[in-house]
């Protein structure tokens, strides 16, 4: 059903904004404000939001018969119909349309063709800034996930010196949440060894490990619709000194920043606080990425704990806190929680060991 | 490494329709013509081609450093930089801009933002008309994709009687995809019992199959980057009268459809040849969909085989058949095979019978 509290939210920040229309494509966006799970795939799936109005409408492929009652109305289009000309003919000439940020060009392209005297932009930060904050419900969804995520890294852990390529443990570990119970990956995992872990985005190969590796897992599962992310850095059999040490200090580094975190902070401050702690040890410039993300329904959300971003935080949101340190041919570590912001603080969603673990 | 001989017809083609520059971003896309597999996820990813200049390059998040020779520039951002500005900058004013039909809002908003005096349009086409054309190296893999898939359907078949939910069926069949040793989906399969298949894209859930049923298994698997896709319909314990006739008209326009399949013939007579069978018995409504889509590296390429495209069949053109009849409430029944356009006629790249079968 539509989640008319959520909605009048977005109606009231649109008219704030001066965007008349909202054209909402994103499944995640649109489950958000409908409880409807669609994924259309190629096919276009627009949610159509009138400010003045306060109307909702969905425009969907025919091949997605809605069931029950929608609570609003919906069109259903054809494979051979003109269906942006659908939408376009529902937003008056002259308005600004606010269009979602993932919405495929081949669909904005055609509206903006239709119609040329509109003003185009970027809507997403409407919905999204509401969406960053969790209500109850879904903070419970999110704890439920990373909680079997601590399950499935318990698991995975122990095979990592069983001879399995990257591409080995990550089917184990696909195995291993669906025997959990969980719908599978939150996202592709990241599951590798040596000097193929000092890529903070490695895709899995053919690799093993051998004595001396260091092994990163960054995993996920979903469960219920809500997303788990986490990962954990532990060493095959043996672990040098150098390893000790850089392993130490992201750790470090990742306390550092859930220490900070709190209502009223702000995300750059997170992320300042685990990177100037790594600056500081000497290896700044090897910690090449942001220092998290929002989660929520969707694995990656509006919302990066970067140097950039200089919104403040509030009570119900939920991002991950991943500071690494990656020399580049010899070895990575990174330490990375998801945390909710409270009233007074934060609550880490997982429970994982930090410890430095020798896995023999 | 960069397939330049790939290039040169995209830049031939650019110029042939005064597209200067081509935005591309699908990673298929750009593995098509690097031949390198770079799934940035929100990232963006932009291979930028010049065709004045026949010049390519990326942009590229710092995150996914490229090894080796690419064979051409790369410039890598930070999460923080102005990554479309750099895009921008490298795009003379007031030229026309092919840009990637999935090339989210978000980038694309920003990028007209900065060039004002350019033109935008969708210039995937350009690349999708010759990636429809398979050569000898993709028509292989191609197959191989199919030959797994078919071993996958006759592991799946046995299980539909075992009382196992949807959700079920489909874990149980990720299972066998990664036994035999490809890389799991190229799509959410559909595994629907009774009622839910006369839903054709319906999502699995907890409905559990009873004597009577119909049952869709449409299921593909992945292997070595390129994708297979077929779907079966069996019966549960019986089969009525009215679900054998409507399971032979089915079978029949599959096969009608494919009978058409040879060079110069059209896509939308691909598509007549069936619909116009199932019309004429009667059931033309119930036929909702399409005939078929193209399929390589994507599930669902360009290349519709809708009455709405009149693109001529060509030598490596590899689409799929999939008339359907759903009986809303009541039952559904889709049978769908890849095929492959040769010299004189088409290979069928599915094996698995079309046989009705009542599983017992």
């Amino acid at each position: 059903m539509i989640n008319t509290a959520k909605l009048a939210k977005v109606y009231e920040s649109m008219k704030k904004e001066n965007v008349q229309y909202l054209v909402l494509s994103e499944s995640s966006a649109v489950n958000y404000l409908t409880g409807r799970k669609i994924n259309p795939g190629e096919r276009m799936m627009v949610f159509l939001l009138n400010a003045e109005e306060e109307k909702a409408e969905f425009i969907l492929s025919k091949l997605f018969p809605q069931e029950g009652e929608v609570g609003c109305p919906v069109t259903y289009f054809d494979d051979v119909d003109d269906y942006v000309g659908i939408v376009a003919k529902k937003i008056e000439e002259g308005t600004t349309v606010g269009v979602d940020k993932e919405w495929p060009a081949k669909f904005l392209l055609r509206l903006m063709e239709l119609l040329p005297d509109n003003k185009f932009m970027n809507g997403s930060y409407i919905l999204d800034h509401i969406r960053m904050i969790k209500d109850e419900k879904e903070q419970e969804l999110m704890i439920a996930a990373s909680r079997y995520n601590d399950l499935g890294m318990e698991k995975l852990v122990p095979l990592v010196n069983k001879g399995l390529s990257e591409v080995g443990l990550r089917d184990e570990l696909l195995k291993i949440y669906l025997e959990l119970g969980t719908d599978g990956f939150s996202f592709e995992p990241i599951c590798c060894y040596g000097a193929n872990a000092a890529d903070p985005h490695h895709e899995n190969d053919d690799a093993t490990g051998k004595a001396g590796d260091s092994v990163i897992l960054d995993i996920g599962c979903k469960k219920d619709g809500y997303c788990a992310d986490m990962t954990r850095t532990v060493f095959l059999g043996e672990v040098s000194e150098e390893q000790r040490k850089v392993y130490e200090i992201v750790k470090e580094a990742n306390l550092r920043a859930i220490a900070t975190v709190r209502p009223g902070v702000r995300f750059c401050d997170v992320d300042a606080a685990a990177r100037d702690y790594i600056t500081e040890q000497g290896y700044g410039e090897k910690f090449v990425h942001r220092t998290g993300h929002s989660i929520g329904q969707d694995v990656h959300e509006f919302g990066d704990v970067s140097s950039a971003n200089t919104d403040v935080l509030k009570p119900g949101m939920i991002f991950s806190i991943e500071p690494g340190i990656y020399l580049a041919g010899d070895f990575g570590v990174r330490i990375e929680d998801l945390v909710l912001v409270t009233e007074d603080g934060c609550k880490v969603l997982n429970d994982y060991t930090k410890e430095l673990q020798v896995i023999k």
